[in-house]
């Protein structure tokens, strides 16, 4: 019976992907589902459409989202980018019938209905994203989202309300019906934001985050503080921000933590904050200057990877009890199942030259390495203790060989060819490799009186350039369970609220879809270059993305003259 | 008699010398002046504070400058880059004497009384920009700002809006009394905006003006059209726009247009607007179709250095005629003394291909080089004709040894090495260097399918390396007077409204500083680095203008971490 199932459901695969491969659909989602079908009847939203659910008492985030997606289908504005937008489709679209409802339907077995926000913080791998969705050709009957969690048919919303496009007061669609099934290839599909190098208000970090749920991302990793300054109230801790801040002005407080984490839970997207350590700690000193040793001692680059320098104290007990609490203060703000202790690019001389830290190496009878690894261990036990997986840096790992247990996820970012080291090693990790997904790159050094300006990781990280990676490169098929995906990061050097947008968007949604859609399309085409899954370009369907974006408010650079926009393929390298 | 007064003159200029030597000035006046003398006493800005002027009925557009410095010297909040901030210089505010009135003075012996809006317009080398400001001590007598224009005026008052610090509700400075002299070194100080590839709003357009006015940039060189559209109404060829336009919401209107004069002008900006031709010409063919040659060919990289292909048929007389006369209705719109006809990059396959091309050549018995020379100087005619001086790009000149009278200005693109033979030929040009000042190189290749996607003007044009620019760098002392400026040009492949303001600011400051201030400081110590006239380095300086842009409205992306801005010097380098 079982077999006969999976027969049925491979046939049916089969039969979607030679659609799929027989036609061009104009489709524009990003990311896109891989697995997808489309007719050629044109649809539009009836004047009363209406989006319900078969859910008895619906969750206050479903109903929410089911209440954005109605209210974005009546104010997106995007036209279909082609010449004359969507003048030529005007004719099609008055005639077009009406599609009077969207039916939101729990799918039978799913598991108790629980929040998005719940859906979302589950342990990673415990997150269920999949949903179908069908849209019918002559408006009836309902267009139906079926899935298995409210987090996927809050998926599926974020699809459905990506599938149509203005035109006059209209929305519609030209290939009706519409049938689709989708999950991610990946659960972890994240970026990283340093909010400590310059400071993001409320505003900024809220609409990031609205933004980051349309491309289906999950996690926002939030490298809270750096040795610059120290944003976060912590409420042991007052210190911290009230001296560590930039100012009075620049600081989030527990009450904006909350909302930051209601406002992303609710939409899909977990917060994994960061705690940089023990190096990258500066900030700290502002408030408590006992626990860091070398603090803004000259020349910085003696002592650090950029100005100012600063590490903890890691041989000092009562520096590891401080940050022991520290981390179990911070970890009892957030909701979700993983938090990070960082760890990058500790600075030896620092230690080696601080009277304090010799004084308690002596004291404590250890060494440099034997303190980092002790120190490691302590703040992993509390994130631990507090039912988080622990996110460590991967130059700890490859560098330090510091002590780390099996649950540890590491962030593998100095280069891509260093998970073939992690997966050597059998860790689990994600991929923010600065080769290929730093989104600071390519803008010159920013460091005073540097006239020929390269920065470390030169050149600018095109879309295309992030859009090509491949997560499963150099590893074997038996390591492939070992990623969990991964995230682009912004460090805000030359960035703050003025550029936030542009440096982002879209080049961020090039991972969004590397880990959502994978490696490749089911139908074995590269997602890079014309394919025949959605006839188009990524590129087609990414400037679509990008424009949507703007209609919605985010100040998403253009990837192309306008003209390019129009004419997909036309300003190709080789057309 | 004249000799003595001359010897007085550089008794003072010896003496201001000194005291510039002699002190650390923190003012961060951007350009900064060439001659600048100041002390040590607070002073504020009384409540009551007042500019008024001796002029007996003041132009129209002096009248609105001074309203309009009043107004931003109460709505300017930006506070001193210190730690802290103000809060340092509280009790030396509270206790300062207050300035009462800024006393705005025409020099005896100054030509008559024109508007702001005629003497931005006048003949380049004809504009009179100096001015001398003395702001007392004590809080009186009055300030007074001394000049022998109202252009002389309006630029002193740039300065004088920008010494002022606030806290809480006041505006201070901390080194009163202070005296300084200024005029630029170049008139001709621009910024290159292509309308063409990605379309900008009037918004935008009048913002960037009002930003240019702050640096004491004179041009706004306006690459209007391109080969991707053709936003300009012209009244002589409507179609032009109404066919080559994006959308009809994309469209400088003759009405815009005029808006945009007026309000440049009045600020001390003059527009040169480029047509570009013959290359860069397809935008034309939406309108126009028969006056362009190889139109939208393919494979366009055979044709034309960027998509769409496409160059005016130049052997043809009635293109001849229809470019004229395009020349002559867009000249007729514009009030300043240049207009610039392009000529970058033009394509000889493009005509060599077109069978038009060769029949119309055969007809006239020309090759392309006799073509082009005499395209070219038909163009400069009419701009002529219009009594404005013809701009042209240096590969006309250079590459294809076009005829070009002496009173043309080349405008060196393609490397600041080209200046050299430029300057050996005996032409008058200004800077445009691609490997210096375009705004836009860096951010990888735009063109489809381009997975490694470098620029070919990579890598990105750091503001320091701007900065360095030295515009008499390889010409003789003989060769100096050729060099009439220059300007920093963003291109809009990848720009738009979304990021205008974050790629050009603050970096176009640095072309702003290297032509008014020129290539060193009077005490003949370089702009770069660390110098006695202002005691800080340029960055420290950039930083605060960075600060007052953002707080006047304009999105200037951040140079460095915030931390750093509060501390000068404390991350070059070498610190």
């Amino acid at each position: 019976m079982r077999a006969q199932i999976n027969m049925v459901h491979t046939l049916q695969l089969l039969i979607m992907m030679f659609f799929s491969l027989a036609r061009n659909s104009a489709f524009a989602l990003w990311p896109i589902p891989p697995h997808i079908t489309a007719g050629t009847t044109p649809l539009k939203l009836s004047p009363d459409f209406s989006i319900t659910t078969t859910i008895v008492s619906p969750p206050h985030d479903l109903v929410s989202a089911i209440q954005d997606t109605q209210s974005r289908l009546k104010t997106d504005k995007f036209q279909r980018l082609v010449i004359g937008r969507g003048a030529s489709d005007s004719n099609a679209v008055r005639f077009a019938p009406q599609l009077d409802k969207l039916e939101l339907v729990f799918a039978p077995h799913a598991p108790p209905v629980r929040s998005i926000a719940a859906e979302a913080t589950a342990p990673l791998k415990a997150r269920s994203e999949w949903y179908k969705l069908s849209v019918p050709s002559g408006g009836s009957p309902a267009a139906q989202l079926v899935a298995n969690s409210t987090l996927g048919l809050f998926r599926g919303l974020t699809t459905f309300s990506q599938l149509w496009y203005a035109y006059g007061t209209d929305k519609y669609i030209l290939e009706a019906p519409v049938e689709m099934e989708d999950r991610p290839a990946f659960p972890y599909r994240g970026f990283s934001l340093d909010t400590s190098r310059n400071f993001y208000p409320m505003s900024d970090i809220l609409r990031t985050i609205e933004a980051m749920s349309w491309v289906k991302l999950s996690i926002l990793y939030w490298h809270v503080s750096d040795s610059q300054s120290f944003p976060l109230q912590v409420e042991r801790f007052p210190e911290l921000a009230q001296k560590g801040a930039y100012s009075e002005n620049e600081i989030y407080t527990t009450d904006d933590v909350k909302q930051i984490i209601s406002y992303a839970n609710s939409r899909g997207v977990d917060i994994v904050v960061e705690l940089d350590s023990p190096g990258h700690t500066t900030g700290i000193a502002f408030g408590y200057p006992d626990h860091v040793a070398c603090a803004n001692k000259m020349p910085w680059s003696m002592y650090a990877s950029e100005p100012p320098a600063g590490q903890l104290r890691i041989a000092n007990e009562s520096t590891i009890a401080f940050s022991k609490e520290l981390f179990d203060s911070v970890a009892s703000m957030f909701t979700g199942p993983m938090m990070s202790s960082g760890g990058d690019e500790v600075n030896l001389p620092c230690w080696e030259e601080d009277a304090d830290f010799v004084r308690d190496s002596i004291v404590a009878n250890t060494t440099i390495p034997e303190a980092l690894d002790r120190f490691v261990q302590e703040i992993q036990g509390i994130i631990k203790k507090r039912k988080k997986m622990p996110l460590i840096k991967s130059d700890m790992i490859l560098t330090h060989n510091v002590t780390v247990t099996d649950d540890t996820v590491a962030v593998v970012w100095q280069s891509s060819a260093d998970a073939v080291s992690m997966a050597d090693r059998g860790h689990t990790f994600i991929y923010q490799p600065s080769n290929y997904f730093y989104l600071d790159c390519g803008a010159g050094d920013w460091l005073g009186d540097d006239v020929p300006g390269v920065s470390w990781c030169d050149p600018f990280k095109t879309w295309q350039k992030a859009y090509s990676f491949d997560p499963y490169a150099n590893l074997t098929a038996s390591q492939y369970h070992l990623v969990l995906g991964g995230q682009m990061p912004l460090w805000s050097e030359q960035s703050s609220p003025e550029n936030l947008d542009s440096i982002v968007w879209p080049r961020l949604a090039s991972a969004a879809e590397v880990f959502w859609t994978g490696a490749a399309l089911p139908d074995g085409t590269s997602r890079l270059g014309k394919n025949a899954t959605n006839g188009t370009s990524a590129l087609a369907r990414l400037h679509e993305l990008r424009y949507r974006l703007v209609d919605r408010g985010i100040k998403a650079i253009a990837l192309q003259p306008h003209w390019c926009a129009l004419r997909p393929g036309a300003c190709d390298l080789d057309a």
